[in-house]
């Protein structure tokens, strides 16, 4: 299996030997965990320490460097898009004080790029650069509803994890949940993720109005959703609008339910 | 020189081909900017994206991809500080509705890693991910007046770029306005970036009261500082108590003006 990967991949594995679990890593460390050789380990992490995308701690183990996050600012669906959206996530986190983020779907899950909460905000389990299974947070069920059909069908037709007894886990309520997610155009997550909190998202629209991200607010499971929805349907709006929606510069635009 | 370069440092060299001027690039444009054959080029982009580091669009050009941002997720200097340091820039922010930064000392340059900011803001040349000078900024006096000597010595024995007329171009002024920031424990730059913004800092200290980071507010060039600075050093206090700060912890810490 090493061999087929060319240098370029064996270069790439190295950095995906760092998780968030595992930020800390030694050579050894390294080489266990992307399948090399510890020769061929050490020869393409000196590469990367040299270039910045790796850094030496005192105690010789390597983090992930700063000139990796400097070149990941660039990319498209993760900082460009959070710097769009920040100044409408500031307002909702000022309306709220509670957990505003905001994701887009990579395959078969959500990727999180953008969180922002104060101390007193509910404890969630999503970190910015973090993934998450599509069915069970407001903003994968969003994303999972506007994404293509054979995304949907991949997701219905494989077993669904529980993390509560609250998450869906059949299939047809799952089905029925993203049709009323479409038809509403925003989802409701209650206790799924964990028992506390509830997350209320809305669908974030691009230049063809294509669903390109999701925004949502987490609270405590005993917060009335139907209060923070229209800040959270103002904000989305807001940077669809931003992004060139021309769905969300129709003056006319009434989310279907209102 | 590029037969010099292992092809990890090639790997890598393509990725810093995308920069925030030039994000969108085609496969000959990368070849290009990274002095590497188109062959050697495609080779390495089709790699890239395989694993997701590149992002092909619509038009056939790359970005950079999602995957390299979850990555840089990790890098502990950027996305990990940050993370620790949320909820006190939020508290300043909200106190504030003003630019607030968070950045650190990269070589000779500041690299921003977190700017948060409302539609109101005075604007700032600055972005997340993004480098500037250490002699122009508030977060750079503060990086460049606790950095080790050596790196003092080397910015005072360049030519000092200037943004504006304010921005300081001499060596003996900027040595006492380090001197300066030693003292107070904080900066203040007043229009040496943009002639409209004024920028307050202060440091952020680690587990051996090290100055690990600076957090800024920059404001218009008419606001007093003076009226800033409790609510700065408050937040910067914080932030280095969490980061396990000795100095931070000590109930009768004082900076050296109060």
């Amino acid at each position: 299996m090493p061999q087929q990967r060319s240098l370029s991949t064996r270069t790439m594995d190295v950095l995906a030997a760092f998780t968030a679990d595992n930020p800390h890593l030694s050579l050894s460390d390294i080489s266990r965990r992307a399948g090399l050789s510890l020769t061929t380990t050490h020869r393409i992490v000196a590469d990367l320490a040299g270039w910045g995308a790796l850094e030496r701690g005192p105690d010789g183990r390597y983090d992930v460097g700063l000139r990796l996050f400097e070149t990941a600012a660039l990319a498209q669906r993760g900082p460009a898009l959070r710097e769009i959206a920040l100044p409408y996530l500031e307002d909702l986190y000022e309306a709220t004080h509670e957990n505003v983020q905001l994701a887009v779907r990579e395959g078969l899950e959500v990727v999180y790029i953008e969180r922002i909460a104060g101390r007193d905000a509910v404890p969630v389990l999503t970190r910015v650069g973090g993934r998450f299974a599509l069915h069970a947070t407001g903003v994968g069920l969003v994303l999972l509803a506007f994404a293509p059909r054979e995304i949907q069908e991949r997701v219905l037709s494989e077993p669904l994890t529980t993390w509560t007894t609250q998450t869906i886990s059949d299939p047809a309520t799952l089905r029925a949940t993203l049709a009323d997610v479409r038809r509403s155009d925003h989802a409701v997550s209650r206790g799924q993720v964990t028992l506390d909190a509830l997350s209320l998202a809305c669908p974030v629209r691009g230049s063809d109005d294509e669903v390109v991200a999701a925004v949502s607010v987490v609270v405590q499971i005993d917060t009335d959703p139907r209060g923070l929805l229209p800040a959270l349907r103002a904000a989305s709006r807001s940077i669809s609008r931003a992004l060139g929606s021309p769905r969300a510069r129709r003056s006319d635009a009434r989310p279907p339910d209102a």
